[in-house]
């Protein structure tokens, strides 16, 4: 603890994401770091909770859509969380750049633990133990990414290679995987040696803006102009649209961490799920006897394997299996478990029928 | 015609039931003859519809229960129809006492026919048709029921078989089966022969008083007595309840068909379904390419051969087949298509589900 007492981490936390894949409880103005996914409250103040111990971490960062400074405010007032920065983006132009705004405005030796707002992780005190592990080699200015190890072939996070050790607990990545095919991941399950990139970062402010000026200055240069010609409004951040609409829309990862060599990676059983899809909720649970993962007004007559939630009707399904069932506001989504990727063709239907309905007639 | 002209046919519309086969849509204050479920007019409407020709037909006699009065009159009244009675009973005592009700109220020398008023029949022409047929043998005071031939083997359904022929599409009836097992409902649809009963009956008034006095004096007593201590209301007749209460409660297939010898059975192709069931509703149709019956908010994406129907919010399905999914209310029922009459299955659920909490808890 010396060591991280000299200078804290400063969590940026982004909140940033606009996701539909949890169509329909999640929709553009109630996204999924607002709702309690997994637990009593909502992802974004259990992710602000995780990093409140003043000994660890300093206060937060946070960077977020303009459109949602209000419950932002709102959520972590009552968490008793008091960000020391509040930054509102103008519009989205992917986590590079919002990491990039908030690093521009950092000490230069400030250390930034970037975090999703909408993951869940059950083990804190595995995470925090990681952290610590991390921490002597983000100061040498290795940009640390945290890797969870695979439980299954999955297709729909990208994979880490850990290459030789750097430290008790930290390797050095041999090599980013872009979302692999079923038959790879596969591969790399059997394999062991990767890791899932959980999309959490440890790095010393001066050795990200280093890389990001190396490799995309523009995205930097973007962020230095937006901040440079923004304002301020009741203690928020608000980037200038103009120069930050300018800045590439790239994931931090392809900006920065698949092409810098000096990136570790300190694998972390945190008991982490990115909540990514109604399946990954259902994997999550917790389950009932039959393996049904329930919530809101729901009843499983001779049912299992099903995830089945509402915030609205009373849902009964009788004499189904590995079957999602979601109702909320206005909508009712019915897909098989292992599908719920497809909600983006459920949207599609959505936004297409009209133009179809027309067609059809003609 | 001349036949018919000379003692018009009167119709028994029979509106007790409150059927909760097709929940969540049909529930005790909304049952299934106020639904339109096949084609855009409630089938109250269509049933009464379907005997409105004056050259055939008197005004109809109308049994329902007494809280459906209201909607009754309105319904009709929309319709142009002019009940001749309307018979509100006090409670619910199954058919054979609500045919008495309208029976003892009749001429002697009526012809009445009693029609299920939830009910489709497509081919109204046909209907006409078996009526015609069946007239000459109902002056000869034959109790006559409709038969359905089976195209499936419906375990749902009594079955008749056929005897020898009394006249040209008019068969006296051999045998009632009630509800058969699925093998026994196999052999009737491979031997030929059996008809389901569709619950439509033609008889004159007093040799069904004559039988009812035989098989089951208690019914037609309570119905004279409940009569008698009746009263008149904005026109319609209200039975005294407690006289009413004391009658048997039997269908009337069960108080007289099954028991007189003297029962005809007239087959007839009139594309009849009774809507007995949300998988009755799928066979009736019409679907789409794919087999979907759709009715209401919803879409279907890459779905096949489901029932999926809303009278509120959006219901988008991806991916999933042989489905039945209902929306209605405050309420969403999902059961696999071929087992809709497990409906009662999740309304036990709802039921008991207070008592269940309770007990799980402890």
């Amino acid at each position: 603890m010396t060591e991280t007492a000299d200078r804290r981490v400063i969590p940026v936390i982004l909140s940033g994401g606009a996701g539909t894949r949890l169509w329909p409880l999640s929709v553009a103005d109630r996204p999924k770091q607002f709702l309690a996914l997994a637990g009593d409250e909502s992802l974004l103040r259990q992710t602000a909770r995780r990093v409140r111990d003043p000994a660890r971490f300093g206060a937060p960062t946070i960077v977020a859509s303009r459109g949602h400074g209000i419950a932002i405010l709102g959520q972590l007032g009552e968490e008793g969380v008091a960000a020391a920065e509040l930054i509102l983006e103008p519009c989205a132009r992917n986590t590079a750049a919002a990491i990039a705004l908030a690093a521009v405005g950092s000490d230069e030796d400030d250390l930034l633990l970037v975090l999703p707002s909408d993951h869940a992780i059950a083990d804190e005190a595995a995470f925090h133990a990681a952290i610590e592990a991390a921490l002597p080699l983000a100061r040498e200015d290795w940009l640390i990414t945290f890797g969870i190890a695979p439980d299954r072939p999955e297709t729909g996070y990208g994979y880490i290679r850990r290459g030789e050790p750097l430290a008790r607990g930290v390797f050095r990545a041999d090599r980013f995987v872009e979302k692999p095919d079923r038959a790879t991941a596969e591969e790399y399950l059997a394999a062991g040696g990767y890791d899932w990139n959980a999309g959490i970062f440890l790095f010393r402010t001066a050795a990200f803006l280093q890389a990001l000026e190396e490799y995309e200055p523009a995205i930097l240069a973007a962020a230095r102009e937006a901040l440079e010609k923004g304002s301020r409004e009741d203690g928020c951040v608000l980037p200038d649209e103009a120069a930050f609409a300018r800045s590439p829309s790239l994931p931090v990862d392809v900006a920065v961490m698949e092409r810098s060599s000096r990136v570790a990676v300190a694998p972390c059983d945190m008991g982490w799920s990115d909540l990514g899809s109604w399946d990954a909720l259902h994997q999550l649970g917790p389950s009932d006897s039959a393996g049904n993962v329930l919530g809101g007004d729901t009843i499983a007559v001779d049912s299992k394997n099903c995830l089945i939630r509402s915030d609205g009707p009373t849902i009964v399904t009788v004499g189904v299996s590995d079957l999602i069932v979601v109702a909320s506001g206005d909508a009712v989504l019915v897909v098989p478990r292992g599908q719920s990727q497809r909600v983006r063709e459920a949207l599609d239907a959505l936004a297409g029928r009209g133009q179809k309905d027309a067609e059809s007639e003609s």
